[in-house]
């Protein structure tokens, strides 16, 4: 099954983390891809180093849009070994249960990772395993192929009044 | 911060997971109060009993909606100790971070916990720790009251065509 978490609200990193844990809790192998996240600065990632079943994968740490200094083809580059690792998967006899794929859809967005090869890939891998891909602005292309698409839809959000993000609540 | 997920699509119950998470991670305390969950039965349980710092209470563990048999005043006579437990938190001194309230706006809903009541409650609570309140429908007393709303809409949801629910995707 192909899922897709998108939307501008909150919620789609978060539902992505439940449902790794939800699979674990069934004694279910889990892969996590992350685009775009610091280490050692999201909560979650302290948890789920800890835990059996899970691996865990960071590429692109650094996303032009937040980090100054680093250039949309440096980016791209970063995402390299994403789709590697994406690649290698799909090509491999089943490892895992759920293959999670966090803020792909804003490399596809961004055109870090091309488009079509990443639904391709991501069709094959789904013979197999379980995929979520989350991010906003996920494009037509994936949704298509998609089986459950959610869309996290902001209704009231405090950092709009000038509240700023906090620890535990954004990361 | 109160936070509510509601909408009629996945991820409310799973962002309230790695919401959970997210803030264990940080080293904050947790409490989670559950209704409407059978127990072994979703996978995510199996994982939070196991980690420190967070407390996990479960109350009226079937819907009279799901489980044949079982009346809406019995449902409701089932929240009241949830409701009791909600009370003390509110009248104690600061015990955790973070109180999260799965499946309270289907009890709203049903009418089986008084809206007012659980409203100025809420409202009293949120002096001291963040809540996150899940399910759909959402009563609007409760979203005026909120900080952070997000609506889990639904875009495409393979159950409308006949698959079933599936262990680790569904529960």
């Amino acid at each position: 099954m192909i899922i897709v978490n998108t939307g501008n609200g909150k919620g789609k990193t978060t539902a992505s983390i439940g449902q790794i844990i939800r699979f674990l809790g069934h004694g279910f192998k889990v892969c996590l891809i992350q685009l775009f996240k610091g280490e050692g600065f999201y909560g979650e990632q302290k948890i789920l180093v800890k835990l059996n079943n899970l691996d865990f994968f960071s590429f692109a740490k650094e996303h032009p849009y937040c980090i100054k200094g680093v250039s949309p083809a440096e980016a791209a580059d970063k995402c390299l070994p994403a789709m590697r690792k994406l690649k290698e998967l799909a090509n491999s006899p089943k490892k895992y249960d759920l293959v999670v794929l966090e803020e792909f859809n804003i490399a596809l967005r961004d055109k870090f990772i091309p488009e079509n090869e990443f639904v391709d890939i991501v069709k094959q891998l789904s013979q197999k395993s379980n995929i979520i891909v989350t991010g906003r602005g996920s494009p037509d292309a994936l949704i298509n192929i998609a089986d459950l698409v959610t869309e996290m839809k902001e209704i009231k959000h405090p950092y709009k009044e000038g509240i700023k993000a906090e620890r535990g609540i954004e990361f």
